[in-house]
């Protein structure tokens, strides 16, 4: 079975939904019913209260339906007909739908049994073909018709639907184990990060242990971007509106930025990107072809318009700092530059071990150049061809999607997968053929002629929010060595022991390992229990014998087995470890 | 002679400059003319234009004036009287500013010869005690009447006055390598830093070779903090205006403050100070007393307004990035935390070689308790004199400023004197009892009860901005090897030794020592100069003979021989001078 009949199951599954829902609440309003990721789900208008505790109860009632093997018949009727067949059935809902169809819209119905419901299909030709133990109702939501909250509160069901009853157990123990590894709950519990009312929505307030997190991948980007020959800039988070006027930020994305503040008469913004101000670093002076590629670099923080409803926790936020970086080329430079970024990615994904990683290449549509994409025609053809050259050499997994390129030109966007298999969107790689035409970009060619270069965005770390937020989930905060906020605990037994363990952590600190002492009146197991709660590497606990010892006992996170270790090469096994920043400890 | 003398001599020769006005222009108004640092001015305005070119005439008609040995002689007026006396000179500026003084102001005149003028004092006895050879007008500006601009614009002529001959002659020369240093004509010569007029004044846009200083500089304060105990966060830049409300600074910064923008209805703020967020993180939990002193820190950025007119390169600006951090204490913790704190002030200083610090306890006014100052007595009388204490224990050299603290609690201010004299205000530690009050901050002592801690403002690095400013004026750009953008430089004779030159270029890299290597066709003469115009420290030139022989002969910044030395000495050298932070090459 391939994903398209998968597809064709899931549209079906919710047909059949609407069949259970209306034989308990046979004066139901149907609202709309699509299949999504994984799964479907459909909207209701019910006469009576609707729990959870209720899903069994229709998922069985939806397996009696599969089980009288019902066809599905498609037919294709008139705007008139269509109509009064919804409106026989007093379904409002769908009447609305209808009349709000584009004029040359084909309007079809699936026929099932005594149910008749409107539907772009694609279904099964027989419910025999699904598999009664391959879905289930997951969960309840609200949701106002047609997302407007002046309308009705319909009723939403959720669904799951695979090929087979272990695709579905495999999908539901990772929601369990996504569930587990929320980075809200892990953000709270590990004391990572917090939100306040006072500050508002969407501004995530760091704490220490989430700081050393940014602090750390900050300083993998640095030294990555040395070896890379990127030079680091800093560069301003407000500007008057001129800049973001130049860039063609106003009016284009102005939806997305924060109003303007008033100095002295003349309107700020709070930047919701940095190549404007990269653009500027570019024309501080005049630039030779000798001095390309130039790749400026900034963890930039930029802050974005979110709808506060539509906020949700390190996943999508208003301010935003971001690993970013333009890279100024001549266009033959392009591949051989795009190819170091694509490398970047990779070698970052296998620092963290990332083992699912997907390439898509948006391209443009022709018909639209001069619309939806700058009017470039030889740059777009020949720039699409260099970057499939690039992913197709590299032997990344990749496909083309047309007409998803941006404005600018043509990019690569890259989607990771977290150890527990959830999707996650992070990064693009994009080359600009139309910001370095829109301030005017030179430089100087092998003959003194001025000539315009290329621009590549790139964020192969994404923005720290979104980034920490995938790294909690994916480790489920089981940090590696070098990312973890405290990476040895150290335990005293007595107060008589406190001495001897603050020494040692004196002695770890000189070495930059993140140590703390703790030295509390609680029980060695508490102590223990406490450390493996936080997730922390190596735990340590000192009581007489160990003093006496001229070896370490470590307790190691995740290992029954204790490492008995002297003190010299404890310290070196760990700074090697954090150096060669390593997944295993 | 003392400080004192010398401020009755510029008092004098303020007075002894309105009489050498007045006899070139007998029909000159007289404004102010009080003594300043290092000097004195006076506005006039005259019915004739004055240029630079006539204060040598000027100042010679100052000596003779000094050379008649004239006495001064003090007398105090009434109101009336004074009136009557400038009146009868049509002195019309001093009539304004005799009706302008309060009620009970004793009202002085120095007379001296057949010139009269309204002054507090003091002036010398008689003339003869001014050395003729120990001041000089420097230069003229223009001035409003009272700094207003719709009255008189007044000439003003600035003079400066030393104990003798030789201090005068340091400070011009002082004056000219100032001139030569300042940070503004360094940072472009050096691409250190921009602005740009579409993104706004006061809103640096620092280059490569500037984020390379402000890298260093936060690297050194991170690794500084960590051996210190403290631990980092991340707070945003804008805050909906509750918070503002909570610190105070709304209403009583406001001025300072950016005009909100509004989000979703709200008025949100760009901030001013970071404070009100660390205490944010402090409240993110409950804390015990354990974990006190708790030392929150971050290179946090904030905006403050400043008059367009009062910007001034990199030392007064509107977005600064703050070495900050907030230490909240229980109160028999205050001594020994601001012993920590003045000690890495001390650290810095020695390694940046600044050898001229002055402190200054800025205590509180009783009478003014519940007005100026939070009204809490004892806490003020205890800790101005746990202050005290520390300074004098550490022996540093300070003075105590009565009427100076702010209204939060006593400070120490500390004065910072560049390698050429010059002074710069660089920091404060704020012991601050009210802040924690207005947020509620509370730990749980040993028994139990909730108490209030103190918090600690301080900041030793200053902004990046002012202290880059200084630290370029203090090194004129030489900086020691750790903080210079770029370490090394390696030129290549002539094509054949590009290889090489970029080889070695690359091993050098991967020990992150900063190294550019210069392949172009220039002449090795130009080559070597280009390289030291930019200061670069290590200059390395390779040739047929260099790439023969076993050792580099490297080109040391400001020194005359060659260092010879082996490759891997060469890189295990240079590395551990960065390592060490050394002042020297």
């Amino acid at each position: 079975m391939n994903n398209s009949k998968l597809d064709h199951i899931r549209h079906s599954l919710s047909h059949i939904l609407a069949m259970a829902v209306l034989k308990k609440f046979p004066d139901a309003k149907l609202g709309i019913g699509p299949t999504i990721d994984n799964g479907f789900y459909y909207d209701f208008l019910l006469p009576d209260k609707l729990s959870e505790e209720d899903l069994p109860e229709l998922e069985k009632s939806m397996r009696q339906i599969i089980g009288q093997k019902i066809d599905f018949k498609k037919s294709v009727l008139s705007r008139a007909e269509a109509l009064k067949k919804v409106s026989a059935n007093k379904q409002n809902f769908k009447e609305e739908l209808i009349n709000d169809l584009p004029e040359n819209e084909e309007i079809s119905f699936y026929e099932s049994d005594d149910f008749t419901d409107l539907c772009a299909g694609p279904h099964v030709e027989n419910s025999s073909e699904i598999n009664t133990e391959s879905f289930k109702l997951t969960h309840l939501a609200g949701a106002y018709w047609r997302g407007d909250d002046t309308r009705d509160m319909l009723t939403r069901i959720y669904g799951v639907a695979f090929n087979n009853k272990n695709e579905l157990a495999e999908h539901l123990k990772m929601l369990e184990e996504a569930k587990l590894r929320d980075h809200r709950k892990l953000g709270k519990e590990l004391d990572l990060f917090t939100f306040s009312d006072m500050i508002g929505g969407g501004l995530p307030v760091w704490l220490p242990h989430g700081t050393v997190l940014r602090d750390e991948l900050e300083k993998l980007a640095k030294e990555t971007e040395f070896q890379c020959g990127y030079e680091r800039v800093s560069t301003p988070v407000i500007s008057k509106e001129a800049l973001f006027l130049k860039s063609g930020h106003l009016p284009h994305y102005k939806e997305s930025m924060y109003a303007p503040m008033d100095i002295d008469g003349e309107d700020y913004y709070i930047k919701p990107m940095n190549c404007p101000f990269h653009h500027v670093v570019f024309q501080s002076k005049m630039r030779s072809y000798r001095e390309l590629p130039l790749r400026l670099a900034e963890y930039g923080l930029c802050h974005r318009y979110e709808k506060s409803g539509e906020l949700q926790g390190l996943m999508r936020v208003r301010s935003m700092c971001m690993n970013d970086a333009h890279i100024y080329v001549r266009p033959d430079q392009v591949k051989e530059e795009i190819k170091q970024v694509i490398q970047m990615h990779q070698y970052y994904y296998n620092l963290f071990g990332i083992d699912k990683v997907s390439f898509r290449l948006s391209k443009h549509d022709p018909a639209d150049l001069g619309g939806k994409y700058v009017n470039m025609p030889q740059e777009w053809a020949d720039n699409e061809q260099i970057l499939r050259e690039v992913l197709t050499e590299m032997k990344v997994d990749f496909f083309e999607a047309e007409n998803e390129a941006s404005f600018y030109g043509p990019k690569i966007d890259v989607q990771i997968f977290s150890a527990i298999g959830k999707e996650y969107t992070i990064g693009t790689v994009q080359l600009d053929f139309a910001q370095p035409q829109k301030f005017e970009l030179k430089y100087t060619d092998e003959t003194g002629k001025e000539v315009m270069p290329y621009c590549i965005h790139r964020a192969p770390l994404s923005v720290h929010e979104r980034f920490i937020a995938f790294l909690i989930e994916h480790f489920g905060a089981n940090f590696p060595l070098w990312l973890s906020p405290v990476q040895v605990r150290i335990n005293s037994v007595a107060d008589k022991h406190s001495e001897f363990c603050q020494n040692l952590g004196q002695e770890l600190k000189k070495h930059f390992i993140r140590v703390q002492v703790d030295l509390s009146a609680e029980t060695v197991g508490n102590k223990i229990r406490k450390s493996a709660k936080e997730k922390i590497p190596y735990t340590l606990v000192i009581g007489d014998k160990e003093m006496a010892s001229d070896k370490l006992a470590v307790r190691v996170r995740g290992q029954e087995k204790l490492w008995e270790v002297s003190k010299d090469d404890f310290i070196r096994n760990i700074s090697e470890n954090i150096k060669q920043r390593k997944l295993e400890l």
